[in-house]
């Protein structure tokens, strides 16, 4: 079997790592724009061989995009055209409404599964990717009934195969669930990010205040802006949904602190420590 | 020697089975208003033998006070009044202007050192405290010009052998920029959870798609309310200003997002990156 892997960053090259590790004998196929991602993904053994789109992706039996969402939705309708009979294409989106609306207005929609990954770090480039990234994650598979069984069937046994668990939902409803307990979370820590690095600029020495608190909440600052800002733009209208309810929870914050409202602050904080239960029951 | 803690939580906690473990014949005496807190620091061996307020700091040669911030800020007073003669006070607290601001009305202001760990784990309680919690971490030492050489020297040789690095600053500078790279975080952490668990209230397993991005960014919502809320209370003039600049930064987000400023947005998420540099070269 061969599996193509179009964009070799952090995620499709733990894909390959994966399958490689899994299932020694299935063929990955590596396409990148970038010829140091393509020659790194050769030397790490994520892909057996590079090529371009046009002559790799209609050679392999599954094909999976894993480039920035603004280029999937353009690679979508690409690789149905050329896909070889009887394959299976997929992809990492981390949005999924505006890709599965294009696919649905390809004739061979039927062969494409959307699907989603809830895994990643906050580096990104093949020599970020590992074999375990993937493993024990979930995957979140959209819009199923659209897709052949047999197509469903073949994607479901690779994302198996690498150790992930299934999830299925409708793209819609994932769009708008993510922009919460992913999205927001990412703009959060950019926006705290940037609010510190700006006091700095005035006041040395602010980091060796910093502990691991702080490490942990601004980690995803260090994300992306090429996966980021795609993202952020298909997924705009829930996304300014839930920024809008956390903006009004914190400037409710400002003004119970402006009161000295510290029953209200007390209650606030008590009721986000629930997130340790759902956290840890999940 | 003697060392009293009075607060017997996490920190407090973790002083104490650090000081043991580093020096075995100093004897540590435990203070906390609650009783299952003493008990389980007897029986982790945080401290020798537990007792009234009134009874053991007169006792002891040092001193620290690891209660929340407002319970410092009386304590600073109580206890410098019954101080034994050549012992010396110092203080956990994660706002210092305040706590300051009493000893500076104290006679014997001179043999309080001001001090913040800056460690902690989202957990609280003596159960969650370990004798690695200090080790290498920052003690952020402030106003020393205000204390007896003796007393500093006192100090700095406990805090050094437990492993901490010392950094010093005035009380109001501390205030100033922890406000950014402590409460800050701690804030949006808090309202992150919030605003995420509001949205789940209508929509079912929505944490089925939480990665560890989102752990990672809403850590800190787990942590106790009796702990922050004195410290935002006591800090709130800088707080007020960190927030103010977190707001504006997400809403300048939200307007660029309104708009479709692609470059607008892409260039906020590249600011923000330079807390890799930052966080990575301290």
């Amino acid at each position: 079997m061969e599996v193509c892997i179009v964009g070799l960053g952090l995620l499709g090259g733990s894909l390959g790592l994966a399958i490689k590790k899994a299932e020694a004998d299935v063929r990955v196929l590596g396409v990148d724009t970038n010829p140091l991602h393509e020659e790194k993904a050769l030397s790490m053994g994520i892909a057996d061989e590079t090529g371009a789109f046009e002559d790799l992706v209609p050679r392999a039996d599954i094909v999976i995009l894993a480039t920035p969402v603004d280029i999937i939705a353009l690679q979508v309708t690409a690789a149905l055209d050329i896909l070889k009979e009887g394959a299976v294409l997929s992809d990492f989106g981390s949005a999924k409404r505006k890709i599965c609306a294009t696919a649905d207005r390809h004739i061979r929609r039927d062969w494409f599964v959307a699907a989603h990954p809830i895994a990643g770090t906050e580096d990104s480039g093949p020599q970020a990717s590992f074999a375990g990234l993937l493993a024990g994650k979930m995957m979140i598979i959209c819009d199923r009934e659209k897709c052949q069984p047999e197509a469903l069937e073949k994607i479901e046994k690779l994302y198996t195969l690498v150790g992930m668990k299934l999830v299925y939902m409708s793209s819609s409803s994932h769009d708008s669930h993510i922009a919460y307990v992913s999205h927001l979370s990412h703009i959060s820590s950019f926006a705290l990010g940037g609010t510190v690095l700006d006091k700095e600029r005035n006041e040395k020495n602010i980091f060796n205040m910093a502990g691991s608190g702080f490490s942990s909440t601004v980690r995803l600052a260090k994300s992306s802006p090429d996966m980021w800002a795609p993202i952020f733009g298909q997924n705009k209208e829930n996304i300014t949904e839930a920024l809008t309810n956390y903006i009004d929870r914190l400037e409710n914050f400002r003004n119970m602190l402006e009161k000295d409202d510290r029953e209200g602050i007390y209650q606030f904080m008590k009721e986000a420590n629930d997130i340790r239960r759902v956290l840890e029951g999940k």
